[in-house]
């Protein structure tokens, strides 16, 4: 069995982990750390998982375990391994931004960068909406067919705004509401670019991206269109092979709608030609691929464990 | 022209009253109060103001006005009032339950007390529940025929608990949700069995309310049901009397549903005979008849305006 | 007082209709035909309006009426029109789009077309997408200044579908659900082209416009951007100058949200420059701005009377 | 291996047997019937399905099973049985209410009838507002403590109502609102009538239900209320022992919210005494333990596997 232990057991991405790893069939969970929640029941706090677990938040820590989740605010995860001193032979996973551009870590969206994970000790897992916006580019950038502008739209739930009850997350504000904020300059557009980079060297690009608050809790709804000389069909070869082997990435033919994906790890795509537009619909759900579930199939690859080990979640639906 | 002055600007019940009284035919604000807020534009706070007025807040006081809402939280009155030497000829509503249970003020539920408002300067506003129940049982307490334990299920929306953002108004937890606060123990019950037994004396009868937290940012709708030995058509008749004259009272003869009021100063009322039991549905808009449409409405009758005036409000329908 | 007939009185449109018109100040409502509803009282079907209204639904029609509004489904006014000999003095609004995109209507878009619906008796009401969509662009139209293909992202409520129910308008499958449909090739991209081009003749720059459902009832939110060389000043003086007459259509400042304008007439607009780019933001009640408040307003222009007459309605902000 | 057959596989109800079974660890689906969408993929009607089965609708039968989940509308399983010739051998479990009530069935309440359920391969899978509403009473029924009338008031999510949209399933309609149907009377009375009859012989208290439609998509909140003698350690203690070896019926001693089970086969269950009042609040997802989660759950009892197998879900949570 796997030893897991987690930092920043009080927030959302640590519920969810917590949700996943507890009925994961090769994991067993040493400790939860919270310097907020210390003593208390984990399911007095994540209230859903009452049955589930006896465990309590701890505020000590052991290195005694086989793989590390980060799940603190961005910045504390430099912080926290400045200050504390984890061995090499432990898998990190840290959930936080804080490693995502640099050279330490291998940046960990299993489509792009399988292999690597698979022999690496420290990763950095995705952002949710960058996890969305390149699953829907990156056959195209594979095959160096970004050759214009991206038009990138993309609308998050609530629970991508964290746990902390701030003013556009005030229930009275957000239901039955949409919004924008930071157009056009968006922080995840610098580890989409460095991707996208990756496969087609000097990408340059514009990736026009509208982020949108959505009054619903989970999931993110991204459609992005471009100009391209390929016919659908060959748009449609060149997603089926890129994704062939990737076992959470769907293409539907069908026109897709959010719920499909919702409390899974799936990222659903739905690849069409418009005129001279190839228009992509992308949907994941923002705590599980977009995290907690990223960072759990991340775990299984850098284990050795099937990679989709403790993943197959039953879809919301409605 | 009646003068008005708020207190308390930037808060729920504030804003709610400035998107009436803007409206209004008879009324001019004078000045909006704000200690947070001061300076600002009240468009910028309440955004959907937009282009209906260039006020702003201010944080002086001028007693130079007809009619003061205090829209303070509640305790804040009190203070206020000790603070603050308002002229027996200004009229006072009180948003607040401070006044409430006292003989300082007249309770301003029209339905029960026109006389006494049209007569007064000092009025405490009803809280929100307490409308929505009251206006249920009236009939019933003026005729002494609440002769047993009464059972109340009341389910509000999340304007109801205010504008400043805690976990139980946090999008990510409360849309899709329920639960249960205070059950049989909420403060409201006071000034109901105040109500109650001013028409029916001796009244001593249980009030088991169940008060819920509801997925939507405005209403209450409540059900209350108790034994009885009148018949249906007693009971249509003794409601229909006694509403005959309240323009916001309305009997519905079909099954009701929440936005039917949802935007409006009305309560739509539903009664119906099941086997021994009379059972009531009633149905208001928390932030109007539970709160800023009432105070209006107190407002019109204390400065002899008609009752409706500036309170014909579209129904959100949808 | 104006004399109204409406035709088609149990949809959606006729309802939002009528809850302005009973509180209209200069307006009497004659009759409201229905053929599926003849006989019924009007407050049974459009349940909200308990207590306004005594009128029932009529299948018999009388000319003896100033303006009529026809709110029947999309090529139900043709056939109207064919079936029934409407006199020329009487003004007919038409809600469908039967008379769009032909000359024998004037396009009811007041802040295109003001003093042409002023001398019209034939007012065709411009779709709710198409409404929002203009507002954003028509500044730019005017001066000759969309020179480049334009980006265009829309959220519509569900009122937009309309009535009946089906499948994408179940709330098992709509809540929290978001899907695309018609992208790029949304009927109302005609009625757009059309008045672009009136404004900017020989327009010919693409509308990329991706349609998409939202799980909220009421609201249009569009987002728009293309380049332009116009710095942000240029472009705010642009659109104040183009509205400096509008009451409906306000230019605000800060980033808006969708429930500004929610139960209003209002269109909200937001222009800010991003880099080379210009992104436009406009909302609007779908039901209001985008249907039947429009009606209303071209009724207030055929007929003389104030432009905002019965239109200011309070917004439900929450 | 299990082998499963499903009747009626276009529903709601089918489709969450789905959900449940492709990754339950002892079943393979030999079969999923439907008249209406026979020959199309699964995952082209149940579409979150997509990436895990390719199966198609049939509307052939084999009688080559172990279990045979019936899952057509109420009426639709006695005419099925009358029209096909199912071996005794094959367990069938009907998620209709056809055979709640006779004696040809088990009631597959396992909380109430696990021995019966595993000695037997007739289960009829109990109602969801029967589900709830039973949980909540039946260690006081077990201990004959139903000494007064009983008061239950259970919203429930707009999936209990089908998949058929109708004007209450209405997003336009249902969104934001509330409203009661069958006050007194829901038919759901009977079976809880029985099963109390079961435990406490001669059983004929009163129980009032105020059935409620709400506004989401998943989950019954039910609230339970009656006079009793018992001290709250008494109630604990009685709660605790009777569903001491029920893995999915959890005591929480937080006031619980709904959310904790939405997509899980709990049933989360809070007892307080409040004066002299027991309160239960009783809270499941309608569509798991109200419906295909039990149905699978009953299974597993039947054919002598675990009975949580396949049904440790993830809850939803936000």
């Amino acid at each position: 069995m796997i030893q897991v232990g987690i930092i920043g057991g009080g927030g959302y991405t640590a519920g969810e982990l917590l949700r996943i790893l507890l009925h994961h069939p090769e994991t067993e969970i040493v400790f939860v750390h919270s310097n907020s929640q210390q003593g208390k029941l984990i399911s007095d706090v994540h209230q859903d998982l009452i049955g589930e677990t006896w465990l309590t938040f701890t505020n000590t820590l052991t290195t005694d375990i086989d793989v590390l989740f980060l799940c603190q605010g961005h910045g504390q995860s430099v912080k926290f391994l400045e200050q504390n001193d984890i061995p090499d032979e432990v898998t990190i996973v840290d959930l936080s931004r804080d490693y995502r551009l640099g050279e330490e870590f291998i940046y960990g969206l299993p489509e792009l960068n399988k292999p690597d994970i698979q022999q690496s000790k420290r990763i950095a897992n995705p952002g949710c909406f960058a996890t969305a916006i390149q699953l829907g580019l990156l056959p195209l950038a594979k095959t160096h067919e970004i050759k214009d502008e991206v038009h990138i739209h993309a609308v998050t739930g609530s629970t991508g705004a964290g746990q902390s009850p701030v003013p556009t997350t005030h229930f009275s504000w957000r239901s039955n509401n949409l919004s924008i904020y930071k157009p056009f300059v968006h922080q995840h557009l610098d580890e989409i670019k460095r991707s996208l980079t990756q496969l087609q060297p000097g990408f340059d690009q514009a990736l026009n991206f509208i982020p949108v608050r959505g009054n619903f809790s989970r999931g993110i709804f991204a459609s992005l269109y471009m100009n391209t000389e390929l016919n659908v069909e060959q748009l449609h070869d060149l997603y089926h092979e890129f994704y062939a082997n990737q076992p959470f990435v769907l293409l539907s033919q069908q026109n897709p709608n959010l719920k499909q994906v919702v409390n899974t790890n799936k990222c659903v795509l739905h690849v069409d030609k418009h005129g001279d537009k190839v228009l992509i619909i992308s949907m994941i759900d923002n705590l599980v691929k977009g995290a907690s579930g990223q960072a759990v199939q991340n775990m299984n690859l850098t284990q050795g464990l099937e990679e989709t080990a403790g993943l197959n979640l039953k879809a919301i639906a409605f």
